[in-house]
């Protein structure tokens, strides 16, 4: 197979990061950029990570989807708030096979950019990582960093094959993975974290140190697994939500997205990460209560934050 | 019958308040006081009050139970978090059929009371008052002030009628009430806007007008209500919850009792509030997720509130 061309929407501490790996392995790949575009077309991208830095003094940056040429595989990495902007970003970015890999949290993703673009290859990427960008044209990478693949519409196999390999052999942790399964798997850490830490202005070692909010987190985390199992999910279970305690145990204190958002008075991805999944399981008859409630505090507490 | 004698046990916006007007109106009270007693005990009570303005130069007041003469009727109207005092509170101020008054907020308040002095008559207090005591012997009442008295164990009859018609007497309006449907009643209210005020930082009003937190205060007394269903109450219905929402619209922008609490980094009560009632729907099958959730958001802001 020809060397596949790569386009990174919204070049920030996801996109960038990993946009940047891929190029630094000899990649081609066009960065659409917003605030940072005059710095990085002048200096290049500066990745400060934990498994070494580097720079890419020269990246093919663009102010404009318009002036982009079109790409084979297109990673998605704006904050889900900015999604109504697909559809003037991606058109120039697409031709017929172009794969579409949405780096982004939440439930039903892909099922409305498939409604916007309804013969394009779609994937989710699911990634693990903290990582931040603290000043134009810098990312800092902290720890963890590998992507899990959801394959979603593309049927071209030997495609979506390749842009695995090409993850890897830029030194990133990169696994197929089945895609709905994947993308409730992840919620169950997300949807009780990211909004707990921000209803009661708190970081996750703190929520699990109280035993209330543990105990909360715990069934806020069982709902998802609940929600999951309605839509036909079985792999996840009891064990699983644990897991992610312990797991979370074992982390520095920890700031999710939402909560950046909330501090830094940016909207914040209360529609895909609380509105849709809480749908989807109502809709296979299983309600979220508490999840349901946080979604309504959150929302609360977004129109007090970004008025 | 005899002139009956009264006791205040809580000298603040709410025992001194009615303990006030009692005296006011010729009635032998005797109050208990803590922080003020000294200011009191030279200055008397002064209430500034929405129906007219009065002082009672010279109040017997007291700053040990153990110094108070035995009453009739004791007005029990601490806050719920210091409920563990009335053990020594209490005996000084009771012979066999002292009636005692439980003017607090919550769910099983008599019942804990009863288990302490098994043989002793009691009833709930349910005040309906926006009153506040804002400096030392000072009591201003905004407005309402109607108290509904409900017999939890009292056998005498007459004396219960007694009491009514003393407050009556004394220009508060009074009304016997079913015991445990008028707690269940105030708890529709109580429960929601309480713990969403803290909750959120919020206010009554900003709860109501936004759409997402409206329906939740709406869900949260649909819960309450249905948690009184399950313990046998059926008089409380879909269109009371409706009758709080609307009453509350009118009312103005409101912080209750607990946000104050939380405002002056005084403990919540959290106990009788949530704690208690949950348990009992638990008890009876009804599950009250929301309200659960609440209570364990409000355990967690308590916890780094007070510490």
């Amino acid at each position: 197979m020809k060397h596949l061309t790569y386009a990174v929407v919204g070049t920030g501490a996801i996109g960038g990061y990993y946009g940047a790996k891929l190029a630094r392995a000899g990649q081609e790949v066009h960065f659409l950029l917003h605030s940072d575009y005059e710095y990085v077309r002048e200096n290049g991208l500066r990745v400060s990570s934990c498994d070494g830095d580097f720079c890419l003094p020269a990246v093919s940056a663009y102010a404009s989807a318009q002036d982009m040429p079109k790409a084979d595989v297109v990673l998605v990495a704006l904050k889900s708030t900015n999604q109504h902007l697909l559809g003037t970003l991606l058109p120039p970015l697409l031709h017929p096979a172009t794969l579409v890999i949405l780096i982004q949290n939440g439930i039903g993703l892909e099922a409305d950019v498939q409604t916007w673009f309804p013969t394009q290859p779609l994937a989710a990427g699911l990634a693990f990582i903290c990582s931040a960008k603290t000043e134009p044209g810098h990312i800092r990478h902290q720890c963890y960093g590998s992507i899990n693949l959801g394959n979603y519409s593309c049927a071209d196999a030997s495609l979506f094959q390749t842009v695995l390999s090409d993850f890897c052999a830029a030194g990133i942790d990169a696994h197929e993975v089945p895609y709905l399964e994947a993308r409730w798997r992840k919620a169950v850490w997300n949807m009780p974290f990211n909004g707990m830490t921000v209803a009661l202005h708190t970081q996750t070692d703190a929520l699990l140190q109280n035993p209330a909010t543990r105990q909360l987190i715990y069934e806020q985390m069982m709902e998802v697994i609940g929600a999951a199992h309605a839509l036909g999910i079985d792999a996840l279970d009891e064990r699983f939500a644990q897991k992610m305690m312990q797991m979370t145990d074992e982390m520095v204190p920890y700031s999710p997205s939402m909560r950046l958002d909330f501090d830094f008075h940016r909207p914040m991805e209360i529609h895909y990460l609380y509105t849709r999944p809480i749908a989807e399981a109502s809709a296979a008859g299983f309600a979220m209560p508490r999840l349901e409630m946080l979604e309504r505090e959150l929302l609360f507490i977004d129109a007090q934050n970004t008025r």
